[in-house]
């Protein structure tokens, strides 16, 4: 468990696609880069921006595992159309590497940071940021996205050790 | 309107992605490729496959457009999201070359090939196959993609005589 893994989070959205990379070594994380990819256009463009930069990003950061905001349904079919579509290029994004990726639920992974799956969008944010030790305001978006990435690390270290002690017994 | 365009229709599915490739020139198409992306695993697995198969064809074929199926929304939520991910896969795997993309509901390419928007997949398939001299039968999903590829066809013909009448006027 000494080695440091790096994880991007990424929090799909058809306007507002929010990213997070972190560093996760001996259970702790260090935030590596995060931020927004906004989109305008028809749905080509749209499509076109989230992918484009979701692929520069992974090329460029190399990350070993994704971890996604599976998507909430009870929407109607015209949002989760335009979710799915938002969703599929910034996953297709990172196939320009080959990382493992994962996928959580927004109700597990705010239970994850905040301790409550029903947890408001500024309790996320106030957490990652003092998760990450990072003083400057984090974007909402990008905060759900960094949010992702620590869900996605603590769940692999719980995996391990369980994984440990299963060998151990 | 002497050269030679050379056109991809796509009819995304999560399951079954159609695909067909056309060579149009002095108002008659020629076609080149048609097929399925069937698809199995998770929903990355999906994604992957139909995205990296459609990298792979425009890489080889080069087609100048692309025409894919709009979306048909009386769905419920899951469906359009699961329809909504392999579409953005299809498309994205388009970015691999610089090619424009055009929309086209299915009651649109209906009417333009079979003469009818509610037509059967059989109507369709058959008119596919009679306009593109095709011996051999040709699976539904590819047929759909043919389709498009021809209505596209047709829809841009139009616009470009449309264009040269206005100009003579």
């Amino acid at each position: 468990m000494k080695s440091t893994i790096r994880i991007l989070g990424i929090d799909p959205g058809s306007q507002i696609t929010g990213y997070g990379v972190i560093d996760w070594a001996d259970g702790k994380a260090v935030p590596v880069r995060w931020g927004e990819v906004r989109t305008s256009g028809d749905h080509s463009a749209r499509l076109k921006t989230i992918f484009s930069t979701v692929t520069e990003l992974v090329k460029e950061l190399q990350p070993a595992e994704i971890a996604v905001e599976r998507v909430f349904l009870s929407r109607n079919a015209d949002s989760a159309l335009k979710l799915g579509q938002a969703r599929a290029a910034a996953i297709c994004g990172t196939f320009a590497i080959d990382a493992s990726i994962h996928e959580y639920s927004a109700r597990h992974i705010k239970k994850a940071i905040v301790g409550n799956g029903g947890a408001e969008k500024a309790q996320v944010q106030h957490m990652v940021r003092l998760l990450l030790s990072i003083r400057e305001a984090v974007q909402a978006d990008a905060a759900d996205a960094l949010a992702a990435a620590i869900c996605h690390a603590h769940e692999r270290s719980t995996s391990a050790l369980m994984l440990q002690a299963a060998v151990r017994a």
